[in-house]
């Protein structure tokens, strides 16, 4: 008997307005487009349009849609054990944690699996305050970290705001970000070192001895693609060393590939204490996500019970989607391909676009990871929409890149480039160009 | 290809204690079982033996294990279309939500998907508060409503005492009880009465303006199966409609069937604001939970966004799952089967185990949710294992049974018949009956 779910693109949309409550959205005021088919790059509309996708969705399908060999991994695990308690042992689960560890800096040798990145957020901080002893957390504005309740509250964008109660012990402290630096500083050095020192300052005026950790994003995603200058993570790794203070590192957008390396703290060579996945790990196909534990961190859970966790902690089918997704990224050498994609591809080809485009104030990222940072005016770096929203310029944009075939990702004045990790390089220059003609196309008029 | 992963138990083993991080556990003093197969009512451990599972691992597989309506329907949804971002409309998800509000109380005609329980309770509290303007939350003593940081705060068992840091606004009440009463009484009337006063005095004294939810399992799951005397969740409505406090209903464990109702709120004929699900929603094939919603707080958020998401709401493959557990529970009558075993089989059974066993002090449940209270005395009704813990005599109990081939469920002083909703009437009777000869096997002299 086939269970299969007739793919009508009008019921499903009907169905969906009428039954469906959307994400950080006002019911009345969305469209949502349908989706009926997706393979590689693309993904199809109700109308039966291509369009390549420049978002991953939200940044996790990073081997693309409907990859072979995830499809097929969940396909057998589901004829062979779909599910079983977090309590019992199965292959899977162990495979996918061995696989994990293999990747992840040295010494995070441990998996704490979870369901997704705000969990697995929300159990790296307890336990860095359970095993500290103290209950502050630092984490940096413009972050994004989750949006179950101690997650959205470290998070240090505008979704915090409307949920900020009830969560005591979250202080924000500033990161580097050149291109509109808090620290007025003119180079990615300068902004390295006051940046620290801003964030030393920060330490000693919250006092060290309450801080049980420091979240940090290894390049902040949603909230910017900030590639970090050189020195800046191992200078916080220096700053936790001497204040006894965790370092976890969100590697949910980041992980995985992404970058242009397994996780984006080896680009600083830095080892954290605690270390949150999600998304990438399984290309998203099914739900998964993670904390990578240091030895010392799991020493303190040895003969002390750890208090947290789900009923579907270490899913034996998200872990087999898990296990595909990284044989296949080790196999097919995706995260070089990344790099090779960021260094050939993306860099050179965002940068040209800024030199013809007076709307660009900035490229900036690297791997599959960028952003383009929309200015109405290069010299003030006003943004082409205000902090926590579009503009209709903004609008206009996104629309002319999608009637030209491309789903573009965007965050208020931003349009963030994050494809597959597996798109083809002609790809990926297809979706420049869609990208570059949009520009073109839509003038300051509509502004 | 095939990705297949090496069922090997000794590998999955030696891996899971090299790699995997335990939930609520003391990683050294845990001694896993590997469970290499499942088929029904029966799973098999690492050395072959096959179990009969009490316990539908953590009371989710209700429709047993590897059914092959739900595998069948994972593989065509993975074939078709394994995921896409929360925003983006699909067939799987608009019918899954349509199913789902054809069977939750009248009204709640909306779904907001979740990855499991705890993420659903997160963000049904967050409506309340916003819809409300209100900040607290009252829950019950003996209660488990999940693991994240405001989830285990409202929480009520001791899970949430590591954590009781930082999550201000959330306040305990007692619900009722009446083998371990709060309140003296000795009828099941009189202890209804006296828990909606003692309800009653909480809201007056912690002033109900601000209050904004009361979140209340419908049945108590983990904490015990407290089968509410009729009348006290029409209680609890009265008041919060007299309050204007939302009442959420937490349906985690006790929804989709497990009590012999679609929802255990059936029982009172209760219409709350919010209904929490996850677990039976899809068997727990793949992660899901999420929030039904009255048109009310629908319409808080119809002009005004709500401020909560996360990256794989309303997953599709998640929810080609729930279509075709839905679809099973209604062409098979699932829901009816459970409520004829609770009538037929367990109700007597454990009534007659009762009869025979001085350790018994309590047998209670509906549907195929079963709770045996296991005391030293009857009459000072001294628990056989301390809240909070196990005890000897109760871990020789548990590991007679699973020598004789019964996996069961276990918490604290307590022994939960809590089996697929789909196990037969001569399975669910060899399963009473082994616990029969186990209880008999272990003396007192292991207390
Ligand atoms: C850096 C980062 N951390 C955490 C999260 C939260 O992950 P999830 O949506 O799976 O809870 C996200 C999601 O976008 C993220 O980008
Ligand atoms: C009543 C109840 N609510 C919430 C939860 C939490 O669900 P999850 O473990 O999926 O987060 C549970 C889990 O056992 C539960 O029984």
């Amino acid at each position: 008997m086939s269970e299969l779910i007739p793919a009508d693109a009008g019921r499903a949309y009907e169905l969906d307005r009428r039954h469906v409550f959307h994400s950080w959205s006002a019911q009345a005021k969305i469209d949502p487009m349908v989706v009926t088919k997706a393979a590689g790059s693309y993904l199809w509309d109700g109308e039966g349009n291509r369009l390549l996708d420049f978002t991953s969705q939200l940044v996790f399908t990073n081997l693309g849609h409907q990859h072979p060999r995830i499809v097929a991994a969940i396909q057998e695990q589901a004829a062979s054990l779909c599910t079983i308690a977090p309590s019992h042992v199965n292959s899977a689960r162990s495979e996918a944690a061995r696989l994990i560890t293999s990747h992840t800096p040295g010494g995070l040798d441990r998996i704490f699996f979870t369901n997704g990145g705000a969990d697995a957020n929300e159990h790296a901080i307890r336990m860095a305050r359970l095993h500290t002893g103290r209950h502050k957390v630092l984490s940096t504005y413009r972050s994004y970290h989750g949006g179950t309740s101690l997650a959205i509250n470290v998070t240090g964008d505008p979704r915090r705001w409307p949920n900020d109660t009830g969560t005591s012990g979250t202080v924000h402290f500033f990161g580097p970000f050149l291109y509109r630096s808090a620290f007025a500083a003119t180079t990615e050095d300068e902004e390295c070192t006051r940046a620290l020192e801003h964030l030393q300052s920060v330490i000693e005026l919250e006092g060290p001895d309450t801080i049980a950790a420091i979240v940090l994003e290894s390049i902040p995603g949603t909230a910017g693609i900030m590639v970090p200058p050189p020195g800046y993570l191992r200078g916080v790794r220096d700053l936790c060393d001497r204040h006894g203070i965790l370092y976890i590192a969100d590697e949910v957008m980041s992980g995985f590939g992404r970058s242009g390396r397994w996780f984006a703290v080896e680009h600083d060579q830095v080892v954290p204490d605690l270390l949150t996945f999600a998304k990438g790990v399984n290309s998203g196909y099914v739900p998964l996500g993670g904390v990578a534990i240091s030895e010392g961190v799991c020493a303190t859970f040895a003969e002390r019970p750890y208090p947290g966790g789900l009923t579907y902690s270490g899913h034996p089918l998200a872990c087999a989607a898990a296990v595909a997704t990284i044989r296949t990224m080790e196999d097919d050498r995706v995260v070089e391909h990344a790099a090779e994609l960021g260094r050939t591809v993306f860099g050179p080809g965002l940068r040209e676009l800024a030199d013809r485009h007076e709307w660009i104030g900035d490229v900036r990222g690297t791997g599959a990871f960028w952003a383009v940072e929309l200015v109405g005016d290069r010299t003030t770096r006003e943004p082409l929409a205000p902090y926590g929203a579009s503009s209709p310029v903004m609008d206009a944009i996104l629309a002319a890149c999608r009637r030209r075939g491309l789903l573009p990702f965007a965050n208020f004045n931003r349009i963030h480039v994050v494809p597959p990790l597996t798109i083809t390089p002609a790809e990926a220059k297809a979706g420049l160009s869609i990208l570059d003609q949009s520009l073109a196309g839509v003038s300051m008029n509509n502004a």
